[in-house]
């Protein structure tokens, strides 16, 4: 599977791709990443690639031209799915991530600045405008990656041992339960003796009572559908 | 105001800190950032940070100490909100991004990895933990500097012309209307007339209605919010 970055700002990107799990992932080939810059596509003689929007007001958009061009320069883009990460889109969550990793499409991400980008090229060339949640940032650089990071750790072979991706949040749509590791006390605070008791069947009970506690407390709205899904299942 | 990042991977963060508007932001004194690298804390003779769990099943935990020690090397670390992000907490949006800037509160985020952090590290230090959304990351410098950026956007004097932190997705509760930049014609695709009109009135009539229409078709939840404060508002 193989993820395009088309971006004003390449070193975020690179700097992302070239750390932890991330990296490991890349050099061992399980994962390919390409980063393209947007402004070495501008036809503009500065190189710019923003300019007023036609609606008035403050702020500048992206031009179309650079990032058409940009995006037509990935040799296959017709046949990839491209993203455009945007407080419009569809709201990104697990199932999305789960979704993407299953297709194993390649996937062009679209980082746009300022006040966005034309809404032509959205109309053209975007297969998914998606949402990192209900708030504003300054790029869809952190949206771009976080979409990656979440898809790219669901695919066979990318987490070692020490990571591992069963047995953890939203699995069973239950937030995860509390996590403890040594000492087993520490600055006088101990550890739940249960964990310490070896009994592997009443450690997992206390594992899922605590998970259906916490999100009861703490997500409400994602209890409920868990009480849906059980209903289902019965 | 300032921020503590406490990481394994300082470059991550540091490269995010060193770009756009975030860059000028923090040259112009503005907003002060500051990177921890949590395993210079480590009393471990091999400077490890990760354990395993006292559950059992896959995975490492972050071990307590090196987090606490990191914690508390930060002067006046006490009146701060301290901030881990993860997927069990509460959701972030707009309006937990308005009040984190409006109350201007120095913090501190602690970035996650492998399996999550020891619970006793919630318990004593943690003041609220933060959700970036319903999906599993490697780990929690995304977050964090989703969250950084979209607190600090808000600061008076962060955004230039440019930008602008007015008339965008979420100031009305409703998704962001169409946007167009020159070219009038691009490739044979043309900007709406109506923007080409000079009428203000027209214009900003469209915008509204534009910006419900889109609200309604792809995010119905957010629709029916913005109803119902419509009503509240009579």
């Amino acid at each position: 599977m193989k993820f395009y970055f088309l971006t004003l700002f390449p070193e975020v990107i690179n700097s992302y791709l070239d750390h932890g799990i991330i990296k490991r992932a890349i050099d061992s080939g399980k994962v390919e990443a390409e980063v393209i810059n947007i402004r070495d596509f501008s036809k503009d003689k500065h190189k710019r690639v923003d300019d007023y929007p036609f609606s008035g007001g403050p702020g500048m958009l992206m031009t179309p031209q650079p990032l058409a061009d940009s995006i037509r320069s990935i040799p296959g883009w017709e046949k990839m799915e491209v993203i455009y990460p945007s407080p419009a889109g569809e709201p990104f969550n697990q199932v999305t991530a789960k979704n993407f990793a299953e297709n194993n499409k390649d996937i062009i991400f679209i980082c746009g600045h300022y006040e966005g980008i034309d809404q032509r090229i959205i109309d053209t060339f975007v297969t998914k405008e998606v949402s990192l949640g209900d708030f504003v940032l300054t790029g869809g650089e952190l949206p771009a990656l976080s979409f990656f990071d979440s898809i790219i750790r669901l695919k066979p072979g990318i987490l070692g041992n020490n990571e591992s991706s069963e047995d953890e949040s939203f699995n069973e749509g239950l937030l995860e339960y509390p996590q403890f590791t040594r000492p087993q006390n520490f600055e006088g605070m101990e550890v739940p003796e249960i964990l310490l008791s070896g009994d592997h069947k009443r450690i997992k009970d206390w594992k899922v009572k605590e998970s259906i506690k916490r999100t009861k407390l703490k997500r409400p709205d994602l209890y409920r559908k868990y009480k849906e899904g059980e209903i289902e299942n019965e």
